[in-house]
């Protein structure tokens, strides 16, 4: 962050017509947006959530409720529009991007962003997920979209994601990169009863143990545990990052896209807003490592970037405050006694 | 609440392409909001924030960081748009309606809702507030006020009051209605130091024991140790529940006159929506006599409503999503296995 623009965000804050601090959390987003945008009233006009859709070879082993063609027929879902992300989307006047990366079926749309590494990970109960080569492709692809989406303008970008069966590769990331046991970073994702849990745990454990990932190795622990989409958000949150555009961060899968992206390069999480913690376990953890509190907190847990889109309010909010709020001086207010 | 319409709103959540219960609180604004409005798919037209400004009495010995003369002038920085309310209501679209229910000085202007019962109340230190004919009519007044708001067009009202002093008779209110002691519901408001939080629990408890305020009679609670933008609001909660309009309570002042409404009319409580956690220790009491879990927790404390505007963008997030989803049958998605 630049912090010479946040010294001059903190000090304009201190003159608007409020007693200081009384705005709590929305001043210390409008002075993290100054440190990033280097503008002391930085201004939101292009807003942009990346949906990311990837299929998994893992859904074999029941770990989840909807059976696998829930993808395509969710990405075609959020193609007309019918999706909670197209609905908050458009209540945020967000652009949906959304991106095929992986899809196990061919999906023809003009609105989509065809960018397939291959047609859903392996079972990673088996072997790896995908090679490395194939991971670092896939964050490339996230990488070049958020480059597109910049070259149009984007000021604010969230990340979201599609793609059934993918809290576990999610929890599978976490366990490993943060060394907590498979159990405590996996929950019920879209609805599993008790025994299915447990089920979906012993999976998540064999893989691991399977595949062995290092877990000083980022990039060997997202091509063996982890799937395609998670990887391009890793590619969406470094590419924004680098273009100093800040990303509000979902739930628990773009979280564990964070987790990989701010192992990689920690300096990432200055450019980083946690959206809301979801119910999934796992996602406390991972914003813990990091160091980022969660805006919302709002039992959510559909993922597509529904939380980070809900949250882009309050960051706009925050800057509504410190852009237009007059000053004690230019409204004759006496400041503190 | 009318809980066929609730009934109606819950099926229509569970055809919608997500699974069930993954978006959280949003599907139970919505369904509350069906219940409150007779409406299977409500829609939000027409916002309002409320601002009741007052003086207080109570300031002469020294319970506030800022002078009194910053409430006149704080109503005329909200008449010209430069506080944080209106970058907030303006964000939201929301319109904010100022009312002068108790300014200790005469303020003209044509968008003042001029509605005086007196010029700031007496110092509770030593005698009541006001009178029990005073608190009544300040109460009608807010009824009013909320008629001639819906007579124009009201989907949702957000509460909000500026009155230098004011979380002084919040916390006296809130000490005498859940019979806890002072120190535990009274904070440092915008600014106290320490000694001056002891000084500000003292003179609360002097004005309790003096006026020998009745807990069992909440309008004897709200005239000897409360304040008229209080009573304003109890009224505007009232009139809003009578007319099955939704209301947006915002922090601490807010909540102790929520607390007034709900201690006189138990049912409204199904027509708040709890906009935000206040940093004032008092709040949390509040809402939980009343049964409401806060929607946003953002350490805000500075009132005017600025927390229930921007909780606004939740309420129609969750109203976006219930009305504007596809189905599983209309978007050909399947179901859970």
């Amino acid at each position: 962050l630049d912090t010479a623009y946040e010294k001059l965000a903190q000090e304009r804050q201190l003159q608007l017509t409020k007693p200081t601090g009384s705005l709590g959390r929305l001043e210390d987003i409008a002075i993290q947006m100054a440190g990033i945008t280097r503008n002391v009233c930085p201004v939101i006009k292009h807003k942009a959530v990346v949906v990311m859709a990837a299929d998994h070879g893992i859904t074999a082993e029941g770990v989840s409720a909807y059976p696998s063609d829930v993808t395509a027929q969710m990405v075609q879902n959020f193609l007309v529009g019918g999706a909670a992300i197209n609905a908050l989307a458009r209540q945020a006047n967000a652009e949906v991007a959304i991106v095929d990366i992986g899809v196990a079926t061919d999906i023809e749309h003009p609105d989509l962003i065809s960018r397939k590494v291959r047609r859903g990970t392996a079972n990673m109960a088996h072997g790896p997920a995908m090679s490395r080569e194939e991971a670092l492709q896939a964050i490339t692809i996230g990488i070049d979209v958020l480059d597109t989406l910049a070259a149009k303008g984007l000021d604010l970008v969230a990340t979201g994601e599609m793609g059934i069966g993918n809290t576990t590769p999610a929890s599978a990331i976490t366990s490993v990169l943060l060394n907590i046991p498979v159990a405590r970073v996996t929950g019920r994702g879209t609805g599993l009863n008790d025994q299915q849990l447990t089920n979906k745990v012993q999976i998540i454990e064999r893989a691991i143990a399977h595949n062995q990932p290092d877990a000083s190795d980022p990039l060997d622990v997202l091509a063996k545990v982890g799937g395609l989409e998670i990887a391009g958000l890793v590619g969406i949150i470094l590419g924004a990052a680098a273009r100093r555009i800040p990303v509000v961060i979902d739930g628990f899968i773009s979280g564990a896209a964070a987790l990989v992206a701010y192992t990689l390069c920690p300096t990432v999480r200055e450019y980083l807003f946690a959206g809301h913690v979801s119910v999934e376990s796992g996602h406390r953890f991972i914003l813990e490592k990091i160091g980022l509190e969660p805006l919302l907190d709002l039992h959510l847990r559909l993922g597509e970037g529904t939380g980070a889109v809900l949250t882009m309010h309050i960051i706009e909010g925050a800057l509504h405050t410190h852009n237009e709020m007059a000053t004690f001086g230019e409204a004759g207010v006496s400041n503190k006694e």
